[in-house]
């Protein structure tokens, strides 16, 4: 019987799929309103100048600077109020020097003004305002080209598209934006036992678990999941279901992957390609396979529920951030003390799901085979395959799935 | 002149936002493959036990316990192999005394057997099996129910969807699922300078941004965000744009909300509802309003674009949040050091912009109008009250925008 030939360390594991993967370059084009979250495909170059003319940042009055250089709350200044410029319109008066016209936020700045006074600072009656105090140049003005300037790229192919970035497109009147496509996976679930989830449910059979939660971890990280129906667990349906995938940018196969009898991946990878590694030292989630098929990654699962979700968040998520051009994700951490003592497996990282109840992470973890240890916790921790015990009050770090 | 009235402090805003928001009751119907991170409308009660049988956690051999009790590496027990039971079927044989029958990981256990011997520790000819070590009663053996018992609540009304349970769905074989309804949020622009992108911009124009900024928020934290038209900023005009939009679970006018010629809001608020405050200590951002409106709350954004962005990271996602039965969103945060000195606002929290470079946390703020303050951002620091000055290397705290 074969038996894994030498476990890879999780780091290694990493290590040899960041190599092996490189961002895909289909673009896409969406609407300003589905950008969010995607990854620009091209500098955004300016157009026009924004503001597109100088324009006031508050409500008050555009005044010469220089005339209120001496003004003071004991010997103010007195201004001719010349009109009112309209917010959306261009000013159809001049100041001259002696003269202010109010202006409210966002107005253009009428020629001869060269700041803005605000409201706080004056005192007006229909024909004059009287000024407590002297404005500098270009007090209160946002100068043509000061957000963004005609010609220069203020956001580039590669940003990730934020709110505020969604407001720079906009800015720039983009309704449509090219973006990179996300990347493809397909998930080939494998196993006679296995039934899509809205059939009925035969009494030898269970629920396809698998096929849900690898591709709920690929919509999290910006990929485009495909689920395939089951198949059975022999190398010729294996092999053909990959082929039959080869158009994706990524194939995922849940099942199949431990050593046994019903050890195929190994056989019909190693077939196909360069098998990268077979066995990851990590618990649960062991039998992991990945090879390099014709330049795409496929990645060979364990079947049970835990062991391939525990492992999506660890393999799969990197692999799939980077095809869509997306940064590493940082899940969230906090730092809380066990409950409970734990008792680990030396030689293997484990990934220990914990709830946080009061301060303290419970662990949850129940079996490899149960979902539930996932679904009841908040998050895991990683434990080092160079510790056996972690005792009960220990601070751990827990990363939070939501 | 009216000016603000007391400005209320950030933690009251967010208090007064509290104590009016409830999240909504609307529930929606969604298949499985849109059921994630979405926020269960209803306890999910389990038909049947998962597994529905004893099922096998290894590939091995299903043993009678008791026959193994004496194995050792020097005096191995041997068993006759009377079969093998196929996965996703149910076992036609019986394992009696002094029998075993191979089975893989995921299969039933056959009548008789009450524990699984991994192959590890076994060896096996065609009609025989000799055991090294013993097994006990219920070893790698994963139980009926196990996971999910029959008639158990797994999942209940309020939780949220990750990965895991939308596996706990599936090992249930739902297909479709109730969720909470996403909070529909209306957005409506004010001011005759806008112009909706997508439209030519005439030179006294400039885009509406604040509209697709919101809209993201909005969308990054479970809302539904309808984009009005942008309006203009008169009584009549704003008055009949809320009362159009009564029917949305939460209103969001952007401009109009400051203190001068154009402040509207105040007016039109106090005349339809309850205004809860009128001016924030926060900078950017002072210039916001919020009020109580026939049971619906309707928020007043100031119009430059970043001190209406950065109240709705502040403001308005605590809202939509709390509407879309969402936890309060942890943005994730960094310490780092500070690249150059900041001379704060005494009085006013600051939301204070900045980009992590090199370890680094380096000011990008230019000016509340302009919307490259946020994009050039990875972050923000948020800086208090009663601080003047943060000197070059001061340890800040970074939230990140992604």
């Amino acid at each position: 019987m074969r038996t894994f030939r030498g476990l890879t360390s999780m780091e290694e594991a990493t290590g040899l799929i960041e190599e092996h993967t490189g961002p895909i370059d289909r673009l896409q084009i969406v609407s300003l309103a589905d950008a969010l979250e995607r990854v620009l495909g091209e500098d955004i170059k300016a157009d026009f100048d924004v503001p597109s003319r100088d324009r006031s940042a508050m409500d008050g009055y555009a005044v010469v600077a220089s005339d209120t250089l001496k003004a003071s709350s004991s010997r103010p200044v007195r201004l001719r109020l010349g009109g009112k410029v309209s917010i959306g319109q261009t000013p159809k008066l001049t100041v001259r020097r002696g003269e202010c016209a109010a202006v409210s936020t966002g107005c253009f700045i009428p020629d001869g003004a060269d700041a803005v006074l605000m409201h706080e600072n004056t005192e007006t009656d229909a024909e004059t305002v009287v000024v407590y105090k002297p404005a500098y140049v270009g007090e209160n003005i946002s100068v043509r080209g000061s957000d963004v300037k005609k010609g220069s790229v203020p956001l580039r192919i590669g940003d990730f598209i934020t709110p505020a970035r969604v407001g720079v497109l906009a800015s720039l009147g983009r309704a449509v934006i090219r973006v990179f496509d996300k990347p493809n996976v397909s998930i080939i679930p494998t196993g006679p036992e296995l039934t899509k989830v809205g059939f009925p449910l035969e009494e030898e059979k269970i629920y396809d678990i698998n096929s849900h939660t690898l591709s709920a971890v690929v919509t999290e990280n910006g990929g485009s999941p495909e689920l395939r129906d089951p198949i059975m667990d022999d190398r010729e349906s294996i092999a053909q279901a990959i082929e039959n995938s080869m158009d994706s940018d990524l194939i995922v196969v849940a099942g199949g992957s431990s050593v046994g009898e019903r050890d195929l991946m190994y056989d019909v990878l190693s077939n196909m390609g360069q098998v990268l590694f077979h066995g990851v030292q990590i618990k649960p989630g062991k039998p992991t396979i990945c090879a390099h098929v014709r330049g795409k990654l496929v990645l060979g699962m364990p079947g049970h529920p835990t062991s391939c979700l525990s492992n999506a968040y660890l393999l799969l998520m990197p692999i799939v951030r980077k095809l869509a051009h997306l940064p590493p994700r940082r899940l969230t951490t906090v730092r809380a003390k066990l409950s409970r003592r734990i008792v680990s497996t030396l030689g293997r990282k484990v990934f220990m799901t914990v709830r946080l109840c009061e301060g303290q992470a419970e662990p949850v973890y129940k079996e490899s085979s149960a979902i539930t240890s996932m679904a009841d916790a908040d998050g895991y921790i990683v434990i080092p395959e160079n510790t056996d015990t972690i005792e009960k009050g220990d601070e751990v770090e827990v990363s939070l799935f939501y």
